[in-house]
């Protein structure tokens, strides 16, 4: 497949077979495969079907000495030497320029069933979706929305709770996973509401959909992509809500939370000409708290050129080294996206 | 974690805390996970969860020259800077020594189901395995066996079909989607058999288990390790076929179904010093027959010594030229593992 096909009209092409292309990233509509292998991309369903490299089989792209190489395969395993397609994927663009692209399609699930569990608190949501991991349960999708994002939203959402938690579990399996679920979440959620309708399913989903329409309508948002390991996801909620209190910087959170992935949103003032210094001191103890926690600065959607100034402080300086010698195996004169990633 | 600890004895201590470790090598009792990294080991359970590489978050290692770096991270998530840890992963130690790994521990399934189905002919399991995974289910385990590797371990298992598929779900879902794989194996099956207690499941996989030691009974197993793409499975078993009759060397076929990987063996008599030219033809073809089909030749045992001359074939010189200056930029003198993989 050629790398400029848009990731939506690849998923619905599969459609037409019964399969689709599992990674669903929110810009779907818009971004192409190949953006989404350069950053590789993630989404909600990459609870359970993971990152875009997990449904990346091979690759051909061209060196920046204009060889044409080809990485990977066209079967689902294989360890012919190093994994060149997994170097690849989440190298935006700094190693090679991809010119194709063979990749992983599942059959559509023959069923699903989604639930929507409201909580009096963010970590109270944080820690059942936790909990449902610890079951044994590994859903398809779980999103976390807090309670200024749902009033973003809509303000009679808001009164249903302070959090809402949004599980969709899929397969053959879906109904009897849910139950357990249901199950979890009951102890500590204020109201727990199942479906197995996909028109119903779709309207729950669409609180996590309007979320960034929401905030758009509120000022410029700057969506951070930290993650954790996910024992920590409710201490690193509260932290979040501590830092924002400080700077007095407010800070909308929605969380793809099988991943342990946070989005912490900081909404800025369209009038202003740039980013407010407490902003960027609400932002910068963002990415500090994700490290502290033995997480990472980027979930999903990459390092780019904002977040270049913190690499070194994840990566360690050896490892910042030997990605620059890496680099350099490819790229010698660095002419391919210079002054992004590393 | 550190590198030497045995890949049973983790998961065993990952067990009392109600974990578990997905990959599962039939040389669990003796491989450690500082290899399974190594060689990015595969393992009956990967059809739902995965290669090694897959199960490794982060690693510490030490380069050729002494320096020691750290790669990846806690999280399940996460796209800061180029992906080391796949790099490694796979690597044969040719890249970097592993000194220490994270890794993924995933919570022991609620249920399981196990389910052993006898098939006319081995073609009619692997079409009968390829129908599982359209239907949209995703076994833990989907394990193939021939008539001649059956007869090697007990004649009368022979006498039950002339190939055997084991098919295990896992997790909530199970029972439901053992009822959708026995549903879509029974037209082709001449029998099915489903359990949900582990004792009996346990008796089921037995006839894959003893495959290997009642092979080396007959003499020197020879273990491929072809992978294809899953649809052309059933024209990768008639083409061995075939080249096993064409050169008058016995075959003897397991495959992990699910997968598309393929473990042609065969077998040599143990009195002879060498490889007679027969049994290297044969093997000969046998790769070439993968690379045909758009596969690969080593689904999860690595190249190690004897597939080198192979390499280039598979990769293209313009890949395997990267490759060869991947290596430079971790060890440009060439001091680990001289002679593996490239
Ligand atoms: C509204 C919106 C929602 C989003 N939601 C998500 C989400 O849910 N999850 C997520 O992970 N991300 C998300 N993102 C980020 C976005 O999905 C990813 O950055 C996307 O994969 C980029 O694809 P693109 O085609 O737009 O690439 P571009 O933005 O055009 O490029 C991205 C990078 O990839 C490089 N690149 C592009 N094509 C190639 C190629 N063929 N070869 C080599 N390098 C290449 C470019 O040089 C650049 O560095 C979102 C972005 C937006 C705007
Ligand atoms: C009976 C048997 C059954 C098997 N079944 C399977 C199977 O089902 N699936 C499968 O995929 N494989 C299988 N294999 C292959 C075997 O599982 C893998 O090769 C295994 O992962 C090797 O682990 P080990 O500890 O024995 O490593 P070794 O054999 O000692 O080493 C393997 C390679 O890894 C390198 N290495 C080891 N430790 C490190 C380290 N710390 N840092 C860097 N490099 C290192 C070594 O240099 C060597 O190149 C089987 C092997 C046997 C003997």
């Amino acid at each position: 497949m050629e790398p400029g096909v848009i990731t939506a009209v690849l998923d619905r092409a599969a459609g037409a077979h019964g399969l689709r292309y599992a990674p669903d990233p929110a810009s779907a509509a818009l971004s192409t495969i190949g953006g989404n292998i350069a950053t590789n991309a993630g989404g909600l369903r990459c609870a359970k079907y993971g990152v875009t490299r997990d449904s990346v089989l091979g690759l051909e792209a061209v060196l920046a000495d204009g060889t044409v190489v080809g990485t990977g395969r066209r079967t689902v395993k294989g360890v012919t030497g190093y994994d060149l397609t997994a170097l690849l994927t989440g190298s935006e663009g700094t190693l090679a320029v991809i010119t194709s692209a063979t990749v992983r399609l599942r059959p559509v699930p023959v069923a699903t069933a989604t639930l929507a569990a409201f909580f009096d608190s963010f970590e109270a949501a944080a820690e059942a979706s936790y909990a449902i991991g610890r079951a044994g349960i590994e859903p398809a999708l779980a999103e976390l929305v807090d309670g200024p994002v749902l009033h973003a939203i809509d303000p009679a959402l808001r009164e249903r709770g302070a959090a809402l938690l949004l599980v969709q579990c899929d397969g053959a399996g879906a109904a009897a996973e849910a139950e357990v679920v249901a199950r979890v979440l009951a102890p500590s959620a204020t109201a727990v509401e199942t479906t197995t309708d996909p028109v119903e399913a779709e309207s729950l989903l669409a609180a996590r959909r309007l979320a960034l329409p929401a905030l758009e309508r509120l000022g410029r948002p700057l969506i951070e992509d930290i993650a954790v390991p996910r024992s920590r996801l409710a201490e690193a909620v509260r932290e979040i809500r501590a830092i924002s209190a400080r700077h007095d910087v407010p800070v909308f959170t929605i969380a793809h939370a099988a991943d342990g992935n946070l989005h912490p949103i900081i909404v800025v003032d369209r009038s202003l000409p740039g980013l407010p210094d407490a902003a960027w001191e609400a932002a910068g103890e963002i990415f500090a708290l994700a490290l502290r926690l033995g997480g990472t600065l980027t979930g999903e959607h990459g390092v780019g050129v904002l977040k270049r100034q913190w690499v070194a402080d994840e990566l360690g300086p050896a490892a910042h080294a030997l990605q620059r010698r890496i680099k350099r195996a490819f790229d010698p004169r660095g002419v391919l996206n210079p002054g992004k990633c590393l």
